[in-house]
Parts: structure tokens; sequence; C-alpha cells
């Protein structure tokens, strides 16, 4: 599936990071276990009590240290392409700290770290490792790292996309009248895996007045004739996550729900239409929150318009107010507009587009308008 | 269910925080969110981009920096228990963090922080706000700070158990050969949500040579006669987990897999009958490394014989060769050992036990014979 192979998809990503190290002045920087991590060197790991640190220097170096029992792991995945320093859980890190270290520049260097990520515990190794070192922010110096998607990270996202719209389908084949929010999570979980998903659906189900809280976990409470019923669920395929949220209404719908969806369902297609290379983040919310305040729901949008995705659910660009970047081709982002009432419920009508020259592909394309299922 | 109010409960264990403080000579503890968080004040809420810490002085002051959209929920869970300094996006939390040191009387304290959880973010904030603070490792300082369980954790332990075990029983009542270890996953997970778990049964299901890997992944492998099945599960009940592992053979057990079988038996056997109040963590990895040893399956024995278990899958006290530490009445952990035979599969058999005066508890019942199932 994959249209290059990983040794020169990573080599790709490092030389591209050297680039903008050397444009920003940053000798090194320093990765914890996490998505940028597994993105950079392929090294998919996982915190745990035992260290593990990547360095990247803006001449191209590339080296970790990992625990001994990871090692054989570290070499299939990282390949020839970083030097890794292994470490006994009998001797401890340090001393692997100072050979990374040495290896890959650190002393006095300016070197950037994963603020929102790594822990006190890497710090500590890092700074005793190289006393003059000096540790700036990451998401600072290099917001959205990996933002621009390319072809076979948005081919990862179109296929959790098919198999989460998969499982929706099959999902809203059975009648969900007097199921409870709960057994229809758990449904939805086994449609996409029996699809195929290395993961859950994780999704958010929502009925009824319930269905007013944008992100409430799922009740007990069984579905009646009438409600509203939200779901906003997404798995993984390959690291990569897809993200989709519809809303269906059970039996029938009152007048007051179809002008409701009506306003969410124009507010999607405006958000939509908004985007293109070069337009800043915030025009695409401003778009779509337009479309609601015409329609006189305004004051209950209460959320951004979308957020970008990958591997992980919540990523850069957010399509917020304030935001002025402009997106670029290639980013992925979810276009995901709501009205909440009190009492009532709530619509929300959420796809993933990925950005274009002159406009956006939706990635989703599950139905949109206004399903009545039983 | 609980056998104390919340508050009550809080207050207590916020007491006996302080107590072990003066002794070590720590002014301040640093909390960001997670278990030590949840278990002392009751502030359930997670770790995103924006930065939540709770500070508990040594004079039992207690005060939390949150953000302003968690203030609500925040009030709720930690009552008039703590001082909460809020923040708003737009403002930032640079005010909240001067505050929160101020009402603390962190300048110029030790401080304790989790290195192991606490971020390069929360660190940086604490540093500006508190300049002559200096900041050590609270696992350094003190190891196993939910290790003891009280009755009200053990009852939450139990529960979960109950339903990790109604599901268990419910999953072998079917055929299963033929099934794939995915498959046998996600039926696992219907079974334990239908029995009324808050979470997934999150578990390992390795068949045949696949079992001989401790913690591999399921595979899409379908089940065969005279293969070994096992399953390492456990769901979230009120926050607190299980962790229960069986084997089973499917139609017919093969004279190495009895004889396999039953030196993991006697390890168990011998490990929890090593357990009392005063013994040393490691006697217990002893007593049923010895009975593996003796069945001469010693080098096929591989990892620990059990961890902590509480609010996390692994903590305090590891059952583990070098770990001196006396086990104490209440303490929480899982008796697990196994053998891997390369290319034959694995038998590990676990159990969960609280530790009394003159012995142990098991919570764990699910029967340890050797099951042929269908």
């Amino acid at each position: 599936m994959s249209l290059w192979s990983g040794g020169e998809m990573y080599t790709d990503r490092q030389r591209r990071l050297a680039e903008r190290q050397r444009e920003k002045g940053l000798d090194c920087i320093a990765l914890v276990p996490g998505p940028n991590m597994r993105y950079l060197c392929g090294l998919a790991l996982f915190m745990s009590e035992r260290p593990v640190v990547a360095l990247f220097h803006a001449d191209g170096r590339a080296g970790a240290v990992v625990p001994a029992l990871e090692l054989g792991r570290a070499k299939t995945m990282a390949g020839d392409r970083m030097a890794l320093y292994p470490y006994a859980d009998e001797d401890g890190p340090e001393d692997a700290f100072l050979a990374l270290a040495e290896y890959s520049g650190l002393a006095e260097s300016r070197c950037a770290v994963e603020s929102l990520h790594m822990r006190v515990l890497e710090l500590r190794m890092l700074e005793r490792a190289a006393p003059g070192a000096r540790f700036v922010s990451l998401e600072g110096e290099l917001p959205g790292l990996r933002a621009v998607k390319d072809q076979h990270e948005i081919e990862a996202i179109r296929r959790a996309i098919k198999i989460t719209e998969r499982g929706l389908h099959e999902l809203i084949s059975q009648p969900l009248l007097g199921l409870s929010e709960r057994q229809i999570a758990a449904r939805l979980d086994q449609a996409v895996r029996a699809a195929g998903a290395d993961s859950g659906a994780s999704p958010i189900v929502v009925g009824g007045p319930n269905s007013a809280n944008p992100h409430a976990g799922p009740s007990d409470r069984a579905l009646q004739r009438g409600d509203l019923l939200t779901i906003d669920c997404g798995v993984r395929m390959d690291g990569y996550l897809a993200d989709i949220t519809r809303t269906f209404v059970i039996g029938e719908a009152a007048s007051e729900v179809v002008a409701m969806y009506e306003a969410v369902l124009q507010a999607n297609e405006a958000g939509r239409q908004a985007v293109r290379a070069g337009v800043p983040a915030q025009a695409v919310d401003r778009a779509a929150r337009k479309a609601i305040e015409d329609a006189g729901y305004g004051e209950y949008f209460i959320h951004r318009t979308g957020h970008g995705l990958g591997m992980e659910v919540h990523e850069p660009p957010y399509i917020v107010e304030g935001n002025e970047q402009p997106v670029e081709a290639g980013m992925v982002f979810t276009v995901e507009p709501g009205v909440y009432l009190p009492g009532l419920g709530g619509v929300r009508i959420e796809d993933d587009v990925v950005v274009r020259a002159d406009g956006c592909e939706s990635l989703t394309s599950f139905p949109r308008e206004l399903l009545v299922i039983s």
C-alpha cells in the first residue's frame, strides 16, 4: 500500500526537518515516544518508566537511547538510519544518554524538546548529559511539524475512513429504537472491528436531550421515537485516524429538528467551500459560523469548526477564530459545525477534508442529508 | 458502595500524605492529572495542552491551577477542600501559577514532582512561578504512594474482577474452535460490556504458537484443535482495574501441555502461599520461580512474578528479584507465573491478591485447573 519504502520516507522527512532546524537555529531536536517520533524515524515505542529519547541534529545525524529489551524492535523499526544506544535495567540509562549526547553534539547546543510530551525524567537525563545545552519548546519553534500530509498518509486516513463509514452503514441498517447509547456504542465497535479496523471506533454516542452535550459519555437511556442521535467516531488504520460525525433522527423528525439540521448542513457546506490553499484557518471557521448565525442559531454553535487530523485525533491546524495561519495543500482537518439546543438535542456534521490548491477534497463520503432511521 | 464520603476519604489521604511529607522534608508535592491526583483530591482531569497542577503543602494546604473551562467540574470534584486558580485561554496560565505558588508557599520550597508524569510544560510553569524552589522526584522520595489500598479501593477492584470473570465464563461457554484471536478479543469486550463494565476488557488473546509470546497482539490466525489459548484481561470499575490471566486448551491437551500447565499451577500456588505482611516482595517471586525451576522449566519463565494493581495496571509493589521492600497488609498485586515454550505455546495463570497479616486473599476466583474447552 505504501508509495515508497519506509527508509526513503523517513530519510526524506528527516532531511526536511534538518532544513527547518537550520532555518530556526535549532542544533538539535529531542523527541520522546509518540507521534512525532513515529513520524520522523519509525520508532513506535511507548512511554514507560524506562526513558527513550531520539535526537536529530541539524546536520542530519540521528540517534536514540533505548532500553536493551527494546533494542531488537528498535533496530527493525529504525533500520540503519539511526545510531542506537541501549541500556540494561541493571545499569540505568545515564551512560547511554552521555553517549547519545556526544554523538549528537548536544553539549552547548540549542535543543528543542516536546514540552507537551517530554517528562521531567527525560529532561533531567538530557540536562545531566549536556550541561551547557539550552532547551526550548518544539511546539513554539516548529508548530505543525506533521500538519502537511503526504500521499502515503492521506491513503492511510482514507482507509480508516472507509472502514469507519462501513461500520456506520452497518450500524444503521438495523433498528436502533429502544437501544441505549452504550449498546449502540458497543455495536459500532463490533461493526468496525468486523470490517477490519486496527482499533475500536472510539465512539461518542449521544441521543435525545443528551445529544445537546457535544462530548458527553454514552448513557444507559433507551432511544425514543423522535430522538436525535449523534455518533462521532473513527478507527485507526496503520497509525492514522478517521474522525466523522453524523446526526440521525429516530422514527420521525419534528419541524424544529429539520430546521436545525438544515442550518448545520449549510454550515458544513459553507465551511468546506471556504477551504483552499492559502486561506487563513479562521476564514473556514468564519464561513461555517456565518451560515449558522444567518439561520439564527449562532449562540448554540459552542465550539471551533475543526482540527487537524492524522496520527492524533486533535493536532494542528486548528480551525478557529484567531488562527491566521494559512492552510496549505496536503493539510487534513475536520469541518464539524454543530448546533446544540438544551432540552431538545444537538446536530453535528463532521467531515475530514484535505486541502488542495483550488479547494478541498472531502475524504468522508457518508451521506450528509438528514437520515430518518428506525 | 463507598464506605465513607468522598470528602472524608480525601481529607484522610491528604492528612496521611502531609505526615509523610514532613518525615521526608518535602514542603510541597506537585501533581499533574493522573492517578495520584485522582487518588489524593478527586480531581479526575486529563493531560492536555492546557496545564493543570495541584500543590499539596506539608501543612495541609491544597490548591490547583485549572483551565477556566474545567472550573465547574473541578469544583464539583474537589468540593471546598482545595483553592482553585482558574485561567482563561486568552490569558494563559502564568498568573494562575503565580497565585497558586503564593498560596502554597512554593517559593524557596523543596517540592517533589512526578518525574514520570509531569511534562516540561508544567515544570517550566512552576519554575517561573517560584524561582527559588528545588524540584525533586516524587517517585524517588515517596515510592508506592497508593500501594496500600483501603477497603473502598479493594471493593472497587473486587467489582472489576467480578465482571471480568463473568465475561470470561460467558466467553468460554460458546465454542471457540476456528475463531481468530481478534474475534475472541472482540467477543470478550462485548461480554464484559454486557456485564456492566465501565470499559472494555483490554484483552491479550494469544493462541497456538503465538501464545509463547507473553505480550503479543491478537492475530487473525484461527484456533485449532490442541492449541493453547491464553487470555489476559481486566476491566475498569470506578477507576480501579482487574487483571486476570487464564490459559485454556482447545479440544484436547497433549501430555507436554499438561506437564507445563501443572508446573505453572504449582508456581501460582507457591507464589500465593508465600504472601503475607512483612515478607520481602522478592520472596514471592522466588517461591513461584522455584516451583517452575523444580519442574525443569526455569529458563522459560521470562518475566517477573507480578506487579501492584489499582488505578494503574502496573504500579508498585513490583514482585521481582531485587525488590527487598516488605509487602504490607492491604497491598494488592498480581501473582502471574508463566512458561513459554517457543513453537509449542505458553501458559500463564494470573491472580490478584490482597496482602493480609497472616497470608493473602485471592480476589480472583476463576477456576485455575486446566480447562479443555471446545
